[in-house]
């Protein structure tokens, strides 16, 4: 058989990769089953009651393609933020919205600065439109924000990338810290906040929103506290000017017509939302006294997961792997230092009481 | 207001365009609300009941993401055909797919072949990634398959587009005639053939699945006779080497949980769609009917719409203008000479017999 026509230059150039190893494919390497999915920060609280009505209804009606301006949900949000549409674009999740923010910044060679061991999926997006990434490493498990600044004036980066609270550490910022780090940049360098885990923030005050600053977009989604991850469907807010740009090359009919209507709907719930971030509030307080009670300490957490610093990367990677044996599904990101860390989804309290049980089996039957 | 970080040199170059307005955005800017939607080849028989409760059970799951390898839709889809999964990639809808295409194989620079006035939504990826298209006119408002064959080489093209059964003019090739002019690439050239359509081509033979043919991808969907259009999923048939390329370049996580189990589930219920299928194929022959009364014709169609030949491209206009402001959403191709067709989904019987009641109507006030 021969070979098929050339690819790109690009994609040629590009190893074969994926970010992340779905579960249901380990899960068949394997051949065990997970019982307790605590890996991928999903909301095991699940939707709200009136998103999961809203979605089956849309689903009754998806014979028909959705509306491709999501008109009615960035009325909502512009609503809900104080802002105006033209600031909001809706995407399949950030995962499609940090592919496009590197198209639409990035030629091929474009430098790009990150944490080192930062979002692996954002990373992908930039190999894949052939920017160039320059990282610096965590300190003290949080991002160094002026050796970012540093490393973006230096390398001359369009994007510096920044997940503001932070995976995988779920370490955060305040707003003074961040509008420093805005005040740094070169006018030709964006800043790419992702928030996906805002709304677990909690008590923290966020970086007021600037809808027309040229300089940031910030992405957002309904994968984390509002439950939808399987839905698909997040949003960047942003300047006119900069989405009008994404608006020239994105997938128009690409947001599903279900995903929309329970979005919209659960922007509206905000007591269900409410519920989810006090319980989660709760599970990373249950999970910082099961690491004191085993020995180890967790992190603190602006998010919906709590990382346990297990001392070495071997009994990181040796926890995970019993952990997995026992199905129980938990991540150690790939980069040192953060090796070490157990990244571990708060879930509901059954959830974390059976969570709390085999991590007692487990880490008694670690080597020193 | 500064302006934004400077866009790459490619998007900097594209105008502002979308491939289409969506209908609830022109609902909105003529303030006035459409009762019966056959502008966008939406099956409007729906979904089969079997999908809908797959769809909606998996909806109570979506808090969970998707499989990014969507394994068993793509293991049924290999048995449905008689092929194996490593020749099926699933995406959001064929419009990701096609930009993924362009993506693969296209260089800034590099050349397209495709039909004058054929899918938008294809020329707008080619754009967008810096392809340049070249256009062969329709022959006798079919495919000019010689025509594009010759373009190709002569352009030295890495892409040659082609729908069958045809949008915008419902017309198809059988099986000896895509053998031909698969035979007539040059080695560098892929065929994309878009079968959006394939299960209303009927009685006609279509052209047989070489999975392993390095030169060949086929896009296919569910969005048209399974009626999951807003649902957001379709999939290319291909070479295993070639969709490793896109493995290396997508949106893993991009497809939804409901669409996979969906789509699954409508693979199952032939019977449902072969009632869409017949009822469609009534519906084709209503249509002709209605032309013929009204002293027009229709163009054969071997998808789910049928093209009604208005003479002039100013009486196509004004008959869809005049449907619009009774609340009727059709479509007229932009291009010349196809803009003298109206294009019209066919859907159930009884919005069949509304759409002929309307047209009366209308084609009897149009000036001579």
């Amino acid at each position: 058989m021969s070979n098929p026509p050339p690819f790109s230059r690009l994609v040629s150039s590009l190893p074969a990769s994926v970010p992340f190893v779905p579960p249901e494919e380990t899960e068949r390497q394997k051949g065990r089953q997970i019982w307790l999915r605590l890996g991928a920060n999903e909301s095991t609280f699940g939707m709200s009651p009136k998103a999961l009505e809203a979605m089956q209804q849309a689903t009754a009606q998806s014979y028909l393609y959705g509306d491709a301006t999501s008109y009615e949900l960035r009325g909502e949000l512009a609503d809900f933020y104080g802002i105006e549409r033209k600031n909001i674009l809706i995407g399949s999740g950030i995962d499609e919205l940090l592919g496009l923010t590197a198209r639409v910044f990035l030629n091929p060679g474009d430098a790009v600065t990150t944490s080192l061991g930062g979002y692996p999926t954002f990373n992908y997006h930039v190999d894949g439109f052939g920017g160039i990434l320059h990282t610096v490493p965590y300190q003290d498990f949080r991002n160094d924000l002026t050796g970012l600044a540093e490393k973006a004036r230096e390398t001359g980066s369009r994007i510096l990338y920044l997940s503001n609270p932070d995976n995988p550490t779920g370490s955060f910022y305040p707003p003074e810290a961040i509008e420093k780090l805005r005040r740094s940049l070169s006018p030709d360098c964006l800043l790419l906040l992702d928030e996906a885990y805002v709304e677990f923030a909690g008590e923290n005050a966020i970086w007021p929103i600037d809808p027309e600053d040229p300089q940031v977009i910030r992405t957002r989604t309904f994968s984390k506290a509002h439950g939808m991850a399987g839905a698909r469907i997040g949003y960047i807010l942003g300047n006119p000017k900069t989405l009008a740009a994404f608006d020239k090359i994105r997938n128009h009919f690409g947001v599903n017509r279900p995903a929309q209507a329970g979005a919209l709907a659960s922007l509206r719930d905000r007591t269900f939302l409410e519920a989810v971030v006090e319980s989660v509030t709760e599970g990373k307080k249950e999970y910082a006294r099961l690491a004191k009670e085993t020995g180890f300490i967790t992190l603190p957490s602006s998010t919906n997961f709590v990382t346990f610093d297990m001392g070495t990367a071997e009994r990181a990677r040796a926890t995970m792997d019993d952990l997995w044996e026992r199905g129980v599904f938990t991540r150690v990101p790939g980069t040192a230092p953060l090796n070490r860390l157990l990244r571990v989804s708060v879930g509901t309290p059954e959830e974390r009481r059976e969570f709390a049980r085999v991590f007692r089996e487990v880490v008694s039957s670690l080597p020193e």
